[in-house]
């Protein structure tokens, strides 16, 4: 396929990973923060990474290591394309906050892409590539944030791989997301994990999933807080994170419905009513800070908007 | 609370447990077969059961060991009732079939009881008493099973434990479900159950049961044909089925949706559109033939009715 000459930008949100009830399946978009990804065309026959600017951390530029850049290396391959890639990427989203920053790079590179498509793809069809993004920088190839991050919303992995499953979100709820000043590496934490689960934790764990799904189709906003929890995941990841049973009480305590480790962590999510969202950021947020920790907030609709084009790259 | 005098005769159906994709945590009801149980005040206040008759097998008389006397001691201490119970059991459902037999029993014991109470619960605040007589006879109370014999339907474990969660069951679709003549205890079968789970197929059970949940909501054939499956249970339990492969690939191979073991087995079921249902249930016996088993075959509505009181015991 051939590649128009030009250059296209786009942002892609961060992610609430797991979301409780749904390890390495559900996941759901949050308006901000992003990252940006600058895609340009270039004459050679690579992907090369020029840059990484905003809370870029350690990241490596070579482009096989990188999610975007390894992202829109098998975007290349997959699609047979005829020419390279010159990449930017300025990031939003801190590196091992749990917010699906690597998934970000990777989605926000291949709509960029796409967009210098001759005929481009439907936006589905772009996960494949994203994954394999994610997978080279992580080590392994989650759906559940990148499935959002790409096509917004809350969304489940569909059983066959295909394009995640959108979960109605019940109207005037949001997601306060707080992120503490410590990091966990992805890559770590997922191989701490137990490999094996007691049959009647996964019974327990699957009875909370499926009301929880229920309960979202349903709007019934009584069952989801009653099965918006994680007894699998959150018990082993969450003694690495200070103060979590604190910043969670508080959270519960002032209203929340559920609140959780946002992927691996150190980030927690808390779903609330809007009106209640302000109120759990402050406590959640007070609650670190008795932890010694100082910490960034977002507040965000849960039905998000996953991946856009942005009109230029000045905000690059 | 008092009991009147009289008689009270009650019909609970059999049921599909687990239902593929919710290991102890989803079921429905098949319209038949079922149990019949007739309840009587006694002037004693004790639960004596005079009569198992139907397909008894070698159930126990002795109320605190049959799933019936036990569900009815559970009750009267509940409630603190004055006077006792003579019970008579009228067997439809085979003993180790998988399709809950002993639920069926203690649930039509408890919704006949109810009928001689001065006031009666709501129906479903008879399930902790059903609950009981089912681990009186198993030694596991599994809400799978006994939540849709009493109140009907397709039905999650809640949460908490409170009113397991109706499920929709799109429109036109029926269940086979077929009890070929070999028998599997439930006590033993659940001990032979693998105690630990790999965590990838947790996740991977956990993205079927989730698409499951979803598709029903949505009225989804076609994600709910992909995902009515069970990689967590079935593969240790169907090795015990002589012609279990042979069956599941005829019932799959003539349009069924899904199909897999009823509970613990040796009973399978299949989902399948209304007008494929004759067929289904054909082919499998035949496969089930091919084994050389004997096997007996029904097909019912997916969301039929839990109990009800009959109008006489001519039928006991």
């Amino acid at each position: 396929m051939v590649l128009k000459r030009g250059i296209a930008v786009a942002y892609a949100p961060a992610a609430v990973g797991n979301v409780a009830v749904g390890f390495d399946l559900l996941g759901h978009a949050i308006e901000a923060p992003g990252d940006i990804v600058s895609v340009r065309h270039a004459d050679h026959d690579r992907v090369v990474i020029d840059e990484i600017t905003g809370v870029a951390g350690e990241l490596p530029l070579l482009a096989e290591e990188n999610s975007a850049g390894a992202a829109l290396i098998a975007m290349r391959e997959g699609l047979g394309l005829v020419g390279g890639f010159s990449v930017r990427i300025k990031k939003g989203i801190p590196l091992g906050s749990g917010m699906g920053g690597s998934g970000a790079s990777a989605v926000a590179a291949v709509f960029a892409a796409n967009d210098l498509l001759d005929e481009p793809l439907a936006v589905a069809d772009l996960l494949p590539f994203a994954l394999a993004g994610e997978t080279a920088a992580t080590g392994a190839a989650p759906i559940d944030n990148v499935g959002p991050q790409l096509l917004g919303g809350l969304r489940l992995a569909h059983p066959d791989g295909g394009t995640p499953i959108a979960l109605p979100v019940p109207q005037d709820l949001q997601c306060v997301l707080i992120h503490p000043d410590c990091k966990i590496e992805t890559r770590r934490s997922r191989a701490g994990l137990n490999e094996n689960i007691p049959l009647t934790l996964v019974t327990r764990q699957s009875t909370l999933l499926a009301a929880f799904v229920s309960a979202c189709h349903q709007g019934d906003i009584d069952l989801l807080s009653r099965s918006l929890r994680d007894v699998l995941i959150e018990p082993q990841r969450s003694v690495d994170i200070p103060g979590f049973a604190d910043v969670q009480r508080a959270a519960m305590e002032n209203s929340a419905l559920g609140c959780s480790l946002s992927g691996s962590g150190p980030a927690v999510f808390a779903w609330c009513r809007r009106s209640d969202a302000k109120t759990v950021a402050a406590v959640m947020r007070a609650a670190f800070e008795r932890s010694g920790l100082a910490s960034s907030v977002y507040i965000s609709a849960i039905d998000a908007p996953g991946a856009r084009l942005l009109e230029n790259d000045n905000n690059l």
